[in-house]
């Protein structure tokens, strides 16, 4: 395997929707969950569960919640932003051969758990954390990540068989992408831009500008 | 900066809170910031903010209300879970030079955001993604991150002027670590035991087992 430069990966990382068809070896996608797992945790609780799904018939059910989904979503836009809306691709579900998902067991090792008494969203904060490692693992590995969140989880969970009290977290599509952009697609097309950090950094208080240089 | 591989950093990455009290630059500090802020989100929408504090007054009201946060969280255990529980140092707020506040403003570009509509905690999910990106980031750099999590949010977010609907998601210290440890505290300690992969790791279905080979 080719390893990858830190920086590399967390800038290389792209959510990937177009992917190619070829399958993803059980080696390589176990050095990829390896790496999720030893994210931290709070109270060192590893609440996740990762379940991987290479059926193309689970695959095409959720594909199908997911078209539901994102018909709702659309409603939300009119005129040239729906336009846009609807060509933006926004899945993989059915290219990319592996989907993860991803989920967290709240009740793990606890219900006292060292960490989570104050905020108890802590666990999901987590398995999120997991997740951005499994992504840049991924990213190392020349495989590409999405995350499919125009999902309803209530209606994903009983495909596969996951208890009601267990959250499901992500439902991640991998395989080898057809390229990794140089920019997130939502800002090449032009639906967002990316915020100057010297925006979303602040000193000492809220709103207050920090004086560093952010020229590099 | 000498640049890490992937992999060194996402298995050396540890929750730090033994501190040296040398202070942290604003140039590794805008690296460490600009890989968080470069973390994917849902609909592009970058909702998160980071308070860099550097004032010793406010670390030491924070310090404070740890203090008191975590002496409910003590009254959790009894014997000598509790005895090892009084043990541990949980934070390092007070030695480590610099804290950041991981905010989450989940009105930005809204109300309507993309592939927020399903799972309205994908905003909150995209904010860890960056937090694990500032971690990994911060390992690369030789600096270490503590995530203080026995905090009420409530009480913290007047100190920095934090408006009611921003959600604090974390309070962090970063500095350089007295040692970056080869596991963590937690398993150290025997307060909990990792799990092994094969445990998290599922098939098809939840709790299914996965064939792969994890011996690697």
């Amino acid at each position: 395997m080719g390893q990858m430069e830190l920086y590399e990966a967390i800038y290389g990382r792209r959510d990937v929707r177009r992917f190619r068809t070829e399958p993803v070896g059980d080696e390589v996608l176990a050095r990829i969950l390896d790496a999720a797992h030893h994210a931290g945790s709070v109270g060192f609780m590893q609440p996740w569960n990762f379940i991987v799904i290479r059926s193309l018939a689970v695959r095409q059910r959720v594909h199908d919640l997911f078209t539901q989904e994102n018909a709702r979503a659309a409603g939300n836009y009119a005129g040239e932003r729906r336009e846009l809306y609807d060509s933006l691709k926004l899945e993989g579900i059915l290219e990319a051969p592996i989907s993860v998902a991803v989920t967290c067991d709240r009740s793990r090792h606890g219900p006292a758990v060292l960490g989570r008494n104050s905020i108890p969203e802590m666990d999901l904060y987590s398995t999120c954390c997991a997740i951005q490692n499994l992504w840049l693992a991924a990213r190392g590995e020349g495989i590409g990540v999405g995350w499919v969140s125009i999902l309803d989880p209530t209606l994903v969970k009983p495909l596969l068989g996951i208890p009601d009290d267990i959250v499901l977290v992500a439902w991640l599509c991998l395989g080898i992408p057809v390229a990794f952009e140089d920019r997130p697609m939502l800002e090449s097309v032009g639906w967002e831009k990316r915020l100057p950090l010297e925006e979303v950094v602040f000193a000492e208080r809220w709103q207050q500008r920090w004086g560093a240089d952010f020229s590099k």
